[in-house]
């Protein structure tokens, strides 16, 4: 591809944003349009993120002066609902949109307003829009314009699942999906609950009685079964700034306990760069996927029971958040997917 | 009691030596008579672990001159195996033996022998010894010789499955233990998984395949229930010193659903001075117990469906080890339980 | 001393309050009388601080209902400039005030209105204060009714200086004072800085062109050194919750270069429990004071050089904030010095 | 260059091993050809380190097996005296030597076996290598066969000090160097000290009676100065895994208070692509430079006195060891320089 796609970033100063720059700033094929913040209109990107510095020369610019109806692609890194409010004007013009907040994950509208106290903006974009996990929905998103890309958890539940799923294997009534998560999800908010001295040294469950991604877990999930699960998801908050790891407990159906559940996952993902089947006994760490759009995945049998143990890991920031978002971008434009997402993990 | 009861610690140089030693030297009715560590025999204890300056004067000793039995009681803080040597001439002088290691957690001397790959040296005095969870064994301590103090991740599964499983409340075929534990339950050892550079900013499961608390959960939590349970227990390794919390997962009997779990677990504990049973909806962080002997339940039963979720959270050096050794010895010696362990925890 | 301090306590809500009532809570001479916050009126502090909850039943209330005026003493532990605008009324109830913010730190008001951009609202009061570093300035604290509490730079520094500069040993134009902390001296307001996410894995000096702890430390020295001192101050935040180390570096007089400063600090400090001069060759880790109200200092004279290093460490929130306050109550009631302050650093 | 430069890597177990392969696995310019130890071999690098999978296939092999006389560059991420036993062959079979230990980096033999405590094997070829700070010495490095790397320290030392050392605008005879490190920077080796449960939440000095990299900066600021200079060198443990800040204290000569420093870094670092002179008030942090090989200097003058306050950031991994390895490779192959080290540093 000799040009390249204009990329605009509404709402960068948060952790999905600079990330989002970390890994455009050396996209071969993305040139940098715009990044938009009302608030520090004017400032240098790289002044906010000094890691940008040399790499990055945007200044922030109020969303009227960003002229974003220019861009091939905008990405919304912004809170839920501001997608919704801006999608319309930048379909009209031809531009693709890809949200990295909650605007289109959800196809229940009744749903979302459910769960995220605002009425549904614009139900109509949402029907064509496509759940940007593209390891599952790769065609549809190749022929998408909006893409709801998708929530941290759900990623790694989602991709944990999907072969057991789809092979009807397991019983769907009683997942339990146990999850922990780095700080870094909570976002860059000025917030007591994640300062330092409250996070570290410091390990807790969180939203128990209800979390916005349960929702969105439980309809893809039962998207991929053919039928409605039953889902108990707890996340917990980990003292570490990158990082996930879910693990999933799941029953094995009884005519299923002849699977052999390693092959059936290699074979599954054989094709997909960024999900490592890792080695029989294997348990992945999340500092293995460190700053990289990978996502690993073991399995586990303890006592050759009737259980099977899904432990999944990912950078929260890149393959839960602004690494996918390039990836489905990359798919949006028929790139090869893994254009300026080839990074070795930072480890240690 | 106007008389100090005399004290020997056997092992000082790990976590839970120096842990018992900050309990121990402040403890009023304690005289510190010996510590032993051949390795490093001489040193000063306070020149090893610097926070004991001013605090403990003892030096290690080799255990030949520790005079061990003038002692009323010897805390083992050792690797598996060295209590079971050295505990028949202690009893025989008439000291008490509290074991910090597995060597009187196992009952069943087959399954020690398979979890521990070394025969079991006095099967005798195991059978006189009791597990020392107070809370559940308050009585048989008092008249014991020999405590197997508990594991840390069995404490936390335990006391948090006990009033339901004492009153047959919940399905035992299918309990899920999803345990997370700071580093330092790893011990003082020199090894590479637990340096800072591996372990920081890193979040891992370790031992699905088979961990030596499961035996030890699953024979207490049978015990409880009067039936044989089927567990399944996944601990993972935290970023952080201390603290342990434990996600369980359990699936009430159908005719149990409309109980007042709540009200069930604090009528339970009501009296127990080191266990809160935190209010409805509360979910609690592990520094809340930094440093003291408390351990915190919270209970939810997410959608109001058929499973309860308990989250239990401890210092895995205080009330998961040395603190409950302590409070044993205070058991054992009839004195107020909470005598030298009344600290309130280091928030943040 | 058979009655009770009566004990109020202004601005409950961060870190210097919540570690005042760990440490009052089991203080065997107080009784904690109130605890105010406008904000968080009614809500029972061990809601806020879940480490307080079964020892510390109070509830937070408004100033106006609190009746400070019973007290025996007030702490504030609020932001600058609270104390003043309320010593006078508490004074003429004959309430004793400790202010743990800068109100009473600086002798010299203009001093005080340049760096913290507020006039001083009572300097009469001021002139009758003491700066409460009882190492330093123990009778003349036993006299007052109005204590300045030390800042947490300051006392580290001065305490490291105080026995050169007061038998004049040492070139005091060029002092370096190379200055490290715990997160948790930024105090516990939502900010974006002090995220976890931006504070984790990372250090940075702050503050080089001008940091309010310079005046403060600058006044102290040269009232010790008889003349004005040339100070550097650098303060750097380190990714941990407590702790402050300082490396101070100064220059030996030519006529001074014979002298023992190992026994000089020695000595100096003797009789001073809560200051540990540790033996020659040692380096002080802050996790030695974590959760104490020690203080140590280590002397190196690299190269037997003209260079004295001299390597200070302490917790901030308790020998720099809330245990030295308490010790300042101590010596305000003629109590043992230490009481209520006897704690055992927590390591690890 | 059409042909691929063939690396071989002797002892690849550690973490400036592990960060070697991060940084060549990409590099297009690179064949990895081999890498060895003794004890692992056989097993895949990517079985040691995960996040290589899928990137590195390389397998550990012996020393004998490595063949390593075949390649065109070989790095030594060994223990002290490694290379200099290998070093001969290789020259003699035509393979160019980047030592990342001290067998290449001080030039007086009598101070390197002082330190080291082994005589140096090869004072000949110490005679002909050349010291691999690029900014420094680049056109030597070009014509070298042999390149000792810089330590990590002196690195932010010498390149913080150059610019007022090579104009002669600062008096030498006093210069202070406070100096924090990461973790990693004490490597993967099995110790007590570094320990996740004794480095984290703690701070300490180290190394004040005499750290090895102090000879070494000493050696090099006596070359740029043009007379012995006088240091006093302090390092310090951060609880971090990377990254690395100098603080450094140099007073100004009279004559040269008129200086705009600012002015002069900016000019002296103009054409340097990894050095980056920020804006004037401005404070580096660790993080921004994280996983890359950028080293950020601030300069600051403390009430416009004459004290010269530099502050210097790198990863002590990249620019402090393999980066900067990588970039003395590019050097002496005659690639552009910044060749597979075109990294946005990982924030946050």
């Amino acid at each position: 591809m000799s040009q390249k796609i204009k990329v605009g970033i509404v709402g960068g100063t948060g952790y999905t944003g600079v990330e989002l720059l970390r890994l455009l700033a050396l996209h071969p094929n993305v040139q940098l349009h715009a990044i938009t913040s009302r608030k520090e209109e004017g400032m240098k990107v790289a002044e906010m993120f000094p890691n940008l510095r040399g790499k990055v020369d945007l200044a922030f610019s109020t969303p009227e002066n960003a002229a974003l109806t220019e861009c091939d692609v905008v990405f919304f890194a912004t809170p839920h609902g501001v997608a919704m409010a801006q999608a319309q004007e930048l379909l009209d013009a031809g531009v693709k949109v890809i949200d990295l907040a909650a605007d289109f994950r959800l196809q229940d509208t009744a749903v979302f307003e459910k769960w995220y106290k605002m009425p549904h903006g614009c139900p109509d974009i949402l029907k064509q829009s496509t759940y940007g996990l593209v390891e599952i929905n790769r065609e549809k998103i190749a022929q998408s314009k909006v893409i709801g890309n998708p929530g941290c958890y759900p990623t790694t539940v989602i991709l944990g699942l999907a072969p057991v799923l789809e092979k009807r294997l397991v019983e769907i009534d009683h997942i339990v999906a146990d999850c922990k998560s780095g700080v870094s999800g909570a976002g860059r908010k000025a917030e007591v609950g994640t300062l330092f001295s409250e996070a570290s040294d410091n390990f807790k469950a969180y939203g128990v009685s209800g979390h916005r991604h349960h929702p969105e877990i439980s309809e893809q999930l039962s998207k991929l079964a053919g039928a409605e699960v039953g889902l108990l998801f707890v996340p917990h908050l980990v003292p570490m700034i990158r990082g996930m790891l879910s693990t999933i407990y799941v029953k094995i159906k009884p005519d299923a306990l002849a699977t052999d559940f390693q092959k059936l996952y290699e074979e599954r993902y054989a094709n997909e760069q960024f999900i490592d089947v890792m080695p029989a006994g294997s348990l992945p760490e999340t500092r293995s996927v460190r700053a990289s759009n990978q996502l690993r995945i073991a399995l586990h049998r303890p006592g050759n029971g009737d259980t099977l143990v899904i432990v999944v890991v990912q950078d929260n920031l890149v393959k839960g958040a602004a690494g996918q978002a390039v990836q489905n971008m990359n798919v949006l434009f028929g790139l090869a997917e893994n254009t300026g997402l080839n990074h070795v993990a930072v480890l240690p």
